[in-house]
């Protein structure tokens, strides 16, 4: 096992991978920013380094000074949590060319699988059904024609992108030219490649994705599906698992097909794939997250496994310990990120200090969360507050114990808003408590006036 | 269901029953004293009511007061928590009288078993093993001779009592008469009941409880057993599930016949019967408690049922959901009680105000507290801060996550110390990581310089 995990990340993912580190008696070094030098990731690790400024492009996506950082403090390991050098296969050579080893799939799987448009061609070849496309070859007036043949609406989306965004839906051949433009634009400047191509768009989707686990010895299992339907600004909001609209047969269908996928793929670590159900229930596959999700705390309280720690055993060499009966899923369990923002001006982040901050507790309830009073939040980061999730036997019970635990927690502080009253109404919407909803939900709430 | 419940009680356990209440639709009014006028249960309570000063006699033990609290708020139904009046029959015939349902089982069970003599014969005749021992009637030179025929050591032990309290353990004939005199005392200012008997005492036991759901329709079910064995002046500090020195088989035995003395007894509610475990693995009842208890919430984190969701369906009539095949414990789970004391001073309760507060988050770890910073601890309850339970699939994984999880708590102000760093010492402690402890293990510790 390594001796030392440098971990390049903040916020509650830093420290989830710190708690499991710990757990498992390796030392860890969090790898951090100026503006991070306060925070509980870094106040519990064995050693901490600063890595750079506020901005993300110098400190927690800058390779060298990370590998620098390992390096330095004998790290043996680097865990780069979501987001940020997560899916980056530059920087896992980076990693292995000096020797680290990255907790996630090696630089081949990441390349073939990170960029989408490829990842559509793997997933052809694997079997996954994939919603029609096309490719990012030739111009806008290629473009064009692959979005006419399709048929309106049609998304474009950035091929090296993720977390939704660079991705504008179409629904006129009048609008294409320049939301194609657009989109180049942006892709361009959020991950330095104008590559985008174009997907038919379902408007009445539901968001699937499924966990799986893979050693690199031939052993891969999946830990049941996810359903993040509930998304704003095509960013998910809450999380729950099993899909409420899917039988447990057609999870286990699914399941067996993206394991047969991921060991396709030669996939390692810990992975999500992710599907799109349409109207009649039938998955599509759309991508690949190379990582660990935002959203794993659900599946860990509904198969009772530290994906972390699974993912921790899988870069150190061994073979995974549980075989797919050893799996076994258990009640329901449903997330909700409470994130610094403001429902009403279509979910601006809002920055500010916490001055009052109570997170929820008590029985089934897991909070993951960074903040405290005195915290700052800060536009140079993600909203995200805190996670907070709930289990109960049945979806019913689940729905009911979110909104307790989100009752009872304050975050408070001049300028501090965050989304924790929408997060309630979400709950209590008829179309989302009797799982009817589809990813237009929020946008449907916001342009519906509160009776 | 009830459509009002008045929580007579107060700190985590209030917070405990109102979430649950809350989840299920229930109103919940908190019945508190001067001194807990701004604690988390009272904020979060639909109504709270004042029921008198600080010191519990005039608060929490004054049966008139809830009374009065419940009737002027329109509650049909009181749940006791555990402590203050949770036990008394006196109490629950009073609830009756005046048409309101005590969450916990009949007057009748309460007296048959609350008594710790009328228990033991009880158990006699539903078959379980007792310790010898000898009843109240008589006088200190009767004790005598039943202490003498028992053998020694012994331990005279309050009829009336319970928590560890009136309880004296006596090595030597010489000491006997001293003993009782002193126990009869404590009992009487303790319970107002003076009756004390004698029993074998263990020197190398451990505690071994078992958790009982009864509908009073003829449905028992129990939900397996915990380990108490880590006790500081016999009171729990840390609790376990499943207990490590028994088998499933073992435990599945013990469970079966528990759920046939409690179907004997009538039983009705939540209840737990305690057992010592001798050095040759022999189990022994020693009393049932009639409430819930502490250390609860480890029994649901490996079973996933809700005790408090349980224990209102029975006391509103409804025949037990669960069969005792449904009922399937996973994994293992660990409780440690963080309390307001000072090891190093006879455990010592401490009291002064919270200024800085951090309760541990993340995967498998429940936090159960009324605390936050700004809090007072005062000398007039339970100095007991926070419970920390963790789960993991198996015991080594649950100690690692226990320790991880005390060790990022912080609880710091003037005057407040806490058990966490020896709690900590306690998991570290050989004895205790491969289960050879017995109930002296803190004595042991504390009587043992630190190398």
């Amino acid at each position: 096992m390594f001796t030392t995990v440098l971990i390049a990340n903040r916020g509650e993912i830093a420290l989830r991978v710190l708690r499991t580190c710990r757990e498992m008696g390796i030392r860890t070094v969090v790898a951090h920013s100026t503006a991070d030098r306060d925070t509980p990731a870094v106040r519990l690790a064995d050693e901490a380094v600063q890595i750079g400024p506020a901005a993300p492009r110098r400190s927690y996506l800058n390779p060298a000074a990370i590998v620098a950082a390992a390096l330095q403090t004998g790290a043996d390991a680097v865990h780069p949590g979501y987001g940020f050098l997560s899916e980056s296969a530059e920087f896992a050579e980076i990693c292995r060319a000096h020797g680290l080893t990255l907790i996630g799939p090696p630089p081949e799987v990441i390349a073939r699988l990170g960029d989408k448009t490829s990842a559509r061609e793997f997933a052809k070849t694997a079997g996954l059904a994939v919603l029609p496309g096309g490719g990012t070859c030739g111009g806008a007036a290629e473009a064009a024609r692959t979005a006419a043949a399709i048929g309106y609406p049609v998304v474009v989306k950035a091929a090296a992108g993720g977390g939704g965004r660079a991705m504008t839906v179409v629904h006129e051949p009048g609008d294409f030219a320049r939301a194609h433009a657009a989109t180049r634009r942006d892709a361009l400047a959020l991950f330095g490649d104008p590559r985008v191509y174009v997907e038919r768009y379902l408007d009445a989707a539901r968001h699937v994705e499924v966990q799986v686990l893979a050693d690199g010895h031939g052993n891969v299992v999946h830990l049941g599906a996810r359903d993040c339907t509930v998304q704003r600004r095509r960013q998910k909001l809450i999380e729950e698992t099993p899909p409420p609209t899917l039988t447990a047969a057609a999870v286990e269908r699914l399941g067996a097909l993206t394991v047969r996928a991921a060991l396709t793929a030669g996939y390692v670590g810990a992975g999500t794939f992710e599907y799109v159900l349409d109207e009649h229930g039938a998955c599509h596959f759309i991508e690949v997250n190379c990582r660990l999700q935002v959203e794993h705390p659900i599946t860990e309280m509904v198969t009772g496994v530290d994906l972390v720690r699974e993912q921790l055993l899988i870069a150190a060499g061994r073979p995974l310990s549980l075989r797919q009966q050893d799996i076994v899923s258990r009640g329901v369990a449903i997330e909700c990120r409470v994130n610094a923002e403001d429902p009403s001006r279509g979910f601006l982040p809002t920055a500010g200090t916490i001055e009052h901050f109570v997170p929820p507790g008590g029985p089934f309830t897991r909070v993951d969360t960074h903040a405290s009073a005195g915290a700052r939040v800060t536009a140079d980061y993600d909203p995200l507050i805190a996670k907070v999730a709930v289990w109960a036997p049945d979806r019913a019970q689940a729905l009911a114990r979110a909104d307790r635990a989100l009752e009872e927690m304050v975050v408070q502080g001049p300028g501090v808003r965050t989304g924790l009253p929408f997060l309630r109404e979400v709950l209590a919407h008829p179309l989302f408590r009797y799982a009817k909803h589809t990813t237009g939900l929020v946008d449907q709430m916001m342009s519906t006036p509160v009776p």
